[in-house]
């Protein structure tokens, strides 16, 4: 409950070191620890129609709307989003709320 | 692990009642036993120039690749999907194979 998601759509630009981004992604949420969760994953439907171009999804989760504004904020943050946006073609950001409609399995005793 | 999301970004048209919309899909979700969990959520950046005019994201998660070959081909999801369309202004789609690079707390033991 209150857990709050920061959602980050991009397509990297030609020439990129995918890898090289993931990297220091990881590293910097790993050191953050009011990052509570992070997934991402690479696009397998290739339907320029359906995705409009996108081609990586990034998704951090966080406990609660504060934790989301201090990593924000963060000075580690600062420092990475320069040669994280450095690579991107193009970006799409949603912050929201997390309803859950379903809970996964697991949550049931 | 081999977990695979499809995740949906929209923008309702105006006029459409969210809630009504919302209904049906958790109705649809809850009957299909082959989606795991799922998840939405509403916007609150709500600055154009990050969301690109998105609004709201759903997402589901399946077990794998082959649930949600199943989900997308199964007859609800063909009924609903119509509905669904209609009452949308725009739609980005996303299917990934979810990468976990930093676990929640709770999966430790």
């Amino acid at each position: 409950m209150g857990e709050v998601k920061h959602l980050c759509l991009v397509r990297f630009k030609e020439g990129v070191v995918v890898d090289d981004v993931l990297k220091g992604m990881t590293d910097l949420v790993a050191e953050m620890g009011m990052v509570k969760y992070f997934e991402w994953g690479q696009d397998v439907l290739n339907q320029e129609m359906l995705t409009q171009g996108f081609t990586h999804v990034f998704s951090l989760t966080f406990a609660t709307a504060d934790d989301l504004t201090a990593y924000m904020g963060h000075e580690r943050h600062a420092a990475f989003a320069p040669t994280f946006m450095a690579a991107l073609e193009k970006v799409l950001v949603i912050d929201f709320p997390v309803v859950i409609a379903k809970p996964p399995p697991t949550a049931a005793p």
